[in-house]
């Protein structure tokens, strides 16, 4: 019951932290990134100018599991020109143009040559698609329907001018070494070319975090992956397999950054303590977040809970990907990211690292009736027993704490908020009333 | 994974299959049968020009577990005849008239005296009751409330051409050999004279599903019962106990026919695998069926699921015997058999069987990480993950098969459609990404 | 299968009984008690006057676990005097005037002095607040917040004629052996001055079942204890743990003569057969009562239920403490108590004794099919089984009695009455189809 990484007055929002943290993302914004190339270099050298990171890089064609690392994808220009000479598409204008991993390209060619190469979305006439194509060669370009539908028959001048070259995958690792080695995980993936909220506020709120840990005391190590997507973290857990084993609890951040209410999706094993700390935390807050069961479709805790790693990784949301309309579009764009959200994201994972950190399992020294607290000063005299209070705390926890009971499963049992029970845990250790088991 | 039992396409409900089931139990209605004698005998007659049945016929005085075999039971004719010498209640024109095992009787007596045997229904005054008396001596007639109100005193002929002899028990057997010998148990009564959904709608599914079953290659062997009721089921049980023993699976089949959607009542066991198949089936019907849990009320499942056997048998109907007003009266008729509702309960049957046929425990190959489908052409391209989709079924199953799940379990806990997961299984399997346990 | 503690008919309530046991409460109702001293004398005296009961005297200074026997407390008198000479606060006229515990006073002293010990409540302006200070020495006075407005600058004329000396804590203990030493506990404070519903409710209705249990025979033996709160049932048990360690079921008594209907507070175990027993027949009552998890705020089941002891024991309450405005206040007073409520306490708690007297786990002798009820004249022959009916019990015990299922089991998963289980598995005992198991 030391007094590590102090419980946060208020779960205060830090308005000026979320100004800052939108900054930042504004500033990653207009980089094009892919799963490899030097769109996600620069992404990693942006945040490492804020934290201390370690970048690796991965040779094309390195076996990772049952993946091989792909080739490089870099981007220069691209550009759909009519017959008119105006450039109609033009990816120096908006990174989503472009199919991402798009092979170069030169060519002119008439509308209905073109047609199978372009992407739009009917339902969202003004909007950008976000296509990719990693896994099997192919061009094409991305564009608002309302202006596929004006096009005329052509010809057009159609250039990619991109290479797909051996080279490497990169990623960004920040570890920040704690009391044990026992590890906290936190990943995000830095994969995607200007999408905000699917893809920057992960990587800004992760930022912040790996800087805020970086200023306090904490028991456990804490791990930052900024990984691509799927790729990212296969080889990540292909390289690391014995850290993997030290990770006791984790969590993915994706579209942690606009106006919805949370969403935590729990890890495989469904009730891990990483699972029970987003629920303490999600029920207390202003506007209470949703817990829904894990599923295998969403971002890299499909491969931290693949059966062989089964590690207790969840997945932190706002919006839930492909949910809401503005999902893998162009209309994912700063103005959709909140700043009161992406400050009010780190306050609930600053929130759940307290309770990872705070959480013990303590054995009541005096199980024989109630200890007497008034004597020890532990107890309001005249006046009663809230029913929030810590007196009402310390009476659960001198209850339950027979040596099975964690601080996490008293919270849930009395309904209590954890940091009262932590509170009131401490007040009764101090007292020599509760002593940690084993 | 082999192919047997191939997935029933769009669970197709066959009409014309429900006309000519409907017209064999046409057939079947005018039988008078009971527990013993040539009711059955004709009943089982008819059942094997369909289907290869072996008959057996246990002595009178056999002892059955708890139980003894009663004397056989054959009827004639029987009336009532009025002093004008008019038959007011006549066995041939129904053979509900007649308490069910009335000893033979022939005298004439007065209102007063025949009343005690007289049985109606005053809430259905325009109905026939069906009454029994098997294991007490006795005779009865039953008619409409309407016609006992309007009796004079009589005096009144009363005949009963009946005999109550040492003689069998019969019932028939189909024993459908499988690839294993672990067995399917499908169960109907056949003791039940002009009862439409209480009786025949159950003996013509069956005699359909065994008809059904033998030109089709399948796992299991599948067994089904002819049986009457209760005295029955236990005389089969009593002189099988080692079969007993290698039925894995099993369903009592009971007012099938009728408009009502399905309910299912488990198994004593309440998650046999048995009640999860019905749970997939029933829940993605049009019209979704009930599940209710077991009680040791109803039909035969009240001896496989003795506690001494504790078989994993479970109950199908439709109607619910006891809550529906045409339940046990001359209302149940030939009208209250709906062709479709037939044809639709052997669809439903068809498709529990192909859960249990196809049902299977495996285990994923690449557990670390998820295995990449894109090479192996399991996985489209551009565009996404359906939430039904086999791709999301295989999501699932590569997540789920760590050699604790079988593809039951994976299709309750993803919420997928059993056949979807099933046929993602089988590409999986393919693919040497899954493999059976053990 | 005995015949003990037959079963009542009806669950009759006995408004006779209800009157008498109101009376009884009036007579206790002016004794100012506390958890020492002479008020806890006197009521136990007149409790020995119903039943035997054994007063036990603990010396000041004893210890009891974490706790320590306080000095023992006597009042005569006390009174505000107003400089007219009136006296405006007067404890002969009601014994909640004073600060229960108050050390001896007597002084002059203006309004100025005066008020910090005065204790009104604002929001109920015509009522007095029951306050007590057991552990830390203090005087005061409790009145109508009306009557505190009003008050002039004084000066004041203040005794507390009251002593606070070595001496003895006092309750009061009745035990009636049963068959076996397995104990029943029946538990209710005694601490509490004139207030009715909290504590004499609790009295009266323990008095009344321990005259009552005293005229029948009972397996169980059952213990009753008349305890100053907290103090008193910490007393108990540090001065009889092999005691404690016979408790198999047991119950708290408080607030149980208000009009509210019922609510059961579960033991610290949650299943134990004493809340099954409750759950049983709190479900059957006409205004079926409710159930609530444990809690470590309350009465007394704190302590029998801290982890060191972890009895099985529960709180039964009609008014839940703290949640009705009569609750320590002068309204709690004869008027708050209903003659009716008390009697139908008096029946909850018999039947739920018969719950824990019959409840047995049986055998069935016969577990290969349904055994024949009808030969053994067991079952109805014409006619059907209803759904609440003996035939329906006896089926359920059949069916679920392979030895690992008391009665009270078959009860709850049938959702029959206890008592009509009971009743067939007497019939099936008699008939040797069920035997005791072990």
């Amino acid at each position: 019951m030391t007094e590590r990484l102090l419980p946060i007055a208020d779960s205060h929002v830090d308005e000026a932290l979320g100004q800052a943290l939108h900054a930042f993302a504004d500033e990653l914004y207009p980089i094009c990134r892919s799963i490899t190339g030097n769109g996600v270099r620069q992404t990693l050298a942006l945040i490492n100018r804020r934290i201390p990171l370690e970048t690796h890089e991965v040779p094309s064609g390195t076996q990772a599991f049952d993946w091989t690392i792909p080739r490089e994808w870099n981007i220069r220009d691209a550009w759909i020109r009519d017959r008119h000479g105006n450039k109609i598409v033009d990816f120096r204008k908006h990174n989503l143009s472009v199919l991402n991993y798009s092979v170069p390209m030169s060519a002119t060619m008439t509308l209905a040559e073109l047609k199978p190469h372009l992407y739009s979305l009917p339902d969202q006439p003004e909007a950008i698609p976000y296509r990719t194509s990693y896994h099997q060669e192919a061009w094409g370009f991305c564009l608002p329907h309302r202006q596929l539908m004006a096009l005329d028959e052509g010809p057009y001048e159609v250039v990619i001018d991109s290479t797909l070259e051996p080279g490497h995958l990169t990623y960004g690792e920040c570890l920040l070494p704690g009391e044990v080695s026992d590890e906290v995980l936190v990943s995000c993936h830095v994969c995607h070319p200007s999408l905000s909220d699917d893809n920057l506020s992960g990587i800004v709120v992760a930022t912040e975090l790996a800087r805020y840990l970086a200023t306090v005391p904490h028991r456990f190590s804490y791990r930052f992956l900024f990984v691509p997507g799927t790729i990212g973290s296969i080889a990540w857990l292909a390289r690391n397999e014995a850290a993997a084993q030290r990770i006791r609890h984790g969590v993915v951040l994706t579209c942690v950054g606009d106006a919805a209410s949370f969403t935590y999706k729990r890890s495989r094993r469904g009730a891990a303590d990483i699972d029970l700390a987003f629920e303490q935390v999600l029920r207390h807050l202003p506007a209470p977040g949703d817990l829904v069961d894990f599923s295998p479709y969403g971002y890299d805790e499909r491969q931290y809970c693949s059966p062989g790693f089964n590690l207790a990784v969840g997945c932190l949301m706002r919006g839930v990907h492909g949910e809401f309309p503005e999902y893998h579009t162009s209309n994912d764009n700063p103005g959709f990211l909140k700043p009161h959200s992406l400050a009010e994201t780190v306050s609930v994972l600053q929130q759940v690292f307290e309770v990872l950190e705070h959480n013990a399992t303590l054995r009541n020294t005096k199980p024989f009736c109630e200890p007497q607290l008034g004597k020890r000063g532990l107890y309001r005299t005249t006046g009663g027993t809230g029913p929030n209070s810590e007196n009402m705390a310390m009476l659960w926890l001198l209850n339950q704490c027979d040596g099975s009971q964690s601080l996490l499963d008293v919270a849930r049992r009395s309904g209590l908020a954890f940091r009262t029970v932590v509170r009131a845990a401490q007040a009764l250790a101090q007292a020599q009333l509760l002593v940690p088991v084993g």
